[in-house]
């Protein structure tokens, strides 16, 4: 007889294979069992097709009936792009429903555990909670500040730089952490870089190593509007490109970006982008999960500002030395050694011969 | 019926116990085998006491005759502080000798093998090789080139950081990490730092945490002995210090600094210390390992000519940011990301919440 955490687990699992192809759904995973054995199993796997619960009923066919459901997060009570998932509970003669989380989007929040106990399931809350919660980070955070979770990710040598002092940076890491960045890529919403990156790398800012890959939301940081005309994140089919800016844009070159379809929006006064702003109208936009791809000036102003929760640092084995070479993390310079930023949850990977550290700021 | 392999991992581990407490000597470890049996076995535990294998025979007592010994390292022939292993295996009726590896001393280099198959002595070479040179890869590069085997220890910050800008280091890594650093000094003959972390950090450079443990002598890059004279190294008492200089030195001071019992050794023409000439003269001296716990730019010196062998780097997980603080290795800018220097047989390790990643440079 296995224990509600084993078929939660199991659950979390299913949830987990859809890794970045749900948003701006969260993932959710659920399994339906009777008399001790599965009888149905779901994944949510697209926004706007059918929720995990009901493909798991759907499975389960007349097994589902006096079943329980084992789900990761709280069914919806309510129509959306489909019908309420409790209708579906309580219309297949679920005897109990075991919940992961309570889901924190204004149109559940508890609505549908209240709504399946007064039909008179047996609701079991917090199963593998904190598990449940971690797998939609993001969806979490985006629903409890309005603004998206923040990733920084970075890669360096061995001796903590990111690039030559003439900005030559390829490659710092092997190909099996090149391609775990843009599985990265794949699973979040958008992803920043500065406007100096475009200039020096030109980069193309895609997820194209994954195949099937949702292309994120392209975002620049460019306080005066220099993205050139012929910047590859310019072209628009490839992927949505959003550039932030200030009211001292240059007006003209708006013109012709916003005809090449580029979005340009403004946060308003100069010098710089406000960056809280920003991640307001991201998160607004619908925008979940952002992840900074910049250099150690836009790293610093995000972190000083607080507004990174969460840190991917590739570490490759090799040192490149150079008293003006780039860091990952430049700025103002601190006096004391403690007043550094401390990452709880540090989790340590290996990419061949590169190292990947991955650890969280603030709660 | 254990095979070779097995019992050559033994005496491996029997030898590894006395880590750090053999130097001049290498780390050798032996096991006595009869009839699939273990009957002895011995560690070498401390220069100019008994050899491994004369413990090993010793514990076998009358079983010696006509068994196997495994010894990690070539028997010596040699009369030294003690006298020829290779008269007490044959005195004992050894059968069969099974060796890691052939000893690159220059009293040795196959004349204790030779020595064993005249006596009628089975010998069977090369058993688990690679470790058994691992074991003592300070004593093998020392003797092949005369020079200490030179280990770069560092810590920083996840973005790269040795220190804050004002010099303030205190901590980067948490009370294990900086434990295991005790550990690393009391495994080398001698710790290197320059003329700036003197003057700076007034470290005391011991071993203090191990108890028992060496002190390993305390070199000092100063080209111009600037060293104070009430600098905590300076205590000849606690540890030995020799300071190396250049014909630019304060003679004054020298004759001060002698007097306190500190070794001021100069290696020629200014600006800066002969780096080489000082590894020739440390090794001659009897070290055989040299750890170096320098800033930037010492340790940018010493890798830019190739004069290091392993890197040891301790990351913290935490950030510090600035674009002035120093990181590990500084000195000339690098213009492609190429011209890095790889580094091979990458391990990673943790200690709590903090990253060590070992590995080697050159052959």
């Amino acid at each position: 007889m296995k224990a509600h955490e084993d078929w939660m687990r199991l659950a979390l699992d299913l949830a987990g294979a859809a890794t970045g192809q749900t948003s701006p759904n969260p993932m959710v995973g659920a399994v339906v069992v009777k008399n001790g054995k599965m009888v149905g199993m779901g994944s949510h796997l697209k926004a706007g097709t059918e929720h995990a619960e009901v493909h798991a009923i759907n499975m389960a066919g007349r097994e589902a009936e006096g079943s329980t459901i084992y789900v990761t997060l709280e069914p919806c009570n309510h129509t959306g792009r489909t019908p309420p998932c409790t209708d579906k509970l309580i219309a297949a003669g679920v005897r109990r429903v075991v919940i992961g989380t309570t889901d924190p989007d204004e149109n559940v929040q508890g609505r549908g555990i209240a709504r399946l106990r007064e039909a008179g399931i047996e609701v079991i809350e917090g199963v593998l909670a904190a598990e449940c919660q971690a797998l939609n980070e993001a969806y979490f955070f985006h629903r409890r500040t309005g603004k998206p979770f923040v990733t920084l990710k970075t890669a360096m040598t061995l001796d903590g730089k990111i690039a030559t002092v003439t900005g030559d940076s390829r490659w710092i890491t092997g190909e099996a952490a090149r391609e775990h960045v843009h599985v990265m890529r794949h699973r979040h919403d958008a992803i920043l870089v500065g406007i100096r990156t475009v200039l020096c790398d030109d980069p193309r800012l895609t997820a194209r190593l994954v195949p099937g890959g949702n292309h994120p939301v392209r975002v620049i940081l460019d306080s005066h509007l220099q993205t050139p005309l012929d910047a590859a994140i310019t072209k628009v089919d490839e992927a949505p490109t959003w550039i932030f800016t200030t009211d001292a844009r240059d007006r003209e070159r708006e013109q012709l970006l916003l005809a090449k379809g580029v979005r340009v929006i403004s946060t308003g006064a100069a010098p710089q982008v406000d960056l809280e702003k920003m991640l307001d109208i991201l998160g607004k936009e619908g925008i979940l999960s952002l992840m900074i791809e910049g250099g150690g000036t836009v790293n610093a102003a995000f972190l000083r500002q607080g507004l990174v929760q969460k840190v991917v640092a590739f570490i490759a084995p090799k040192l490149l030395g150079g008293q003006d070479s780039p860091t990952s993390f430049e700025g103002e310079n601190p006096s004391l050694m403690q007043s550094s930023l401390s990452l709880r949850d540090v989790r340590v990977a290996q990419f061949d011969q590169d190292i990947c550290v991955t650890g969280y700021l603030h709660a």
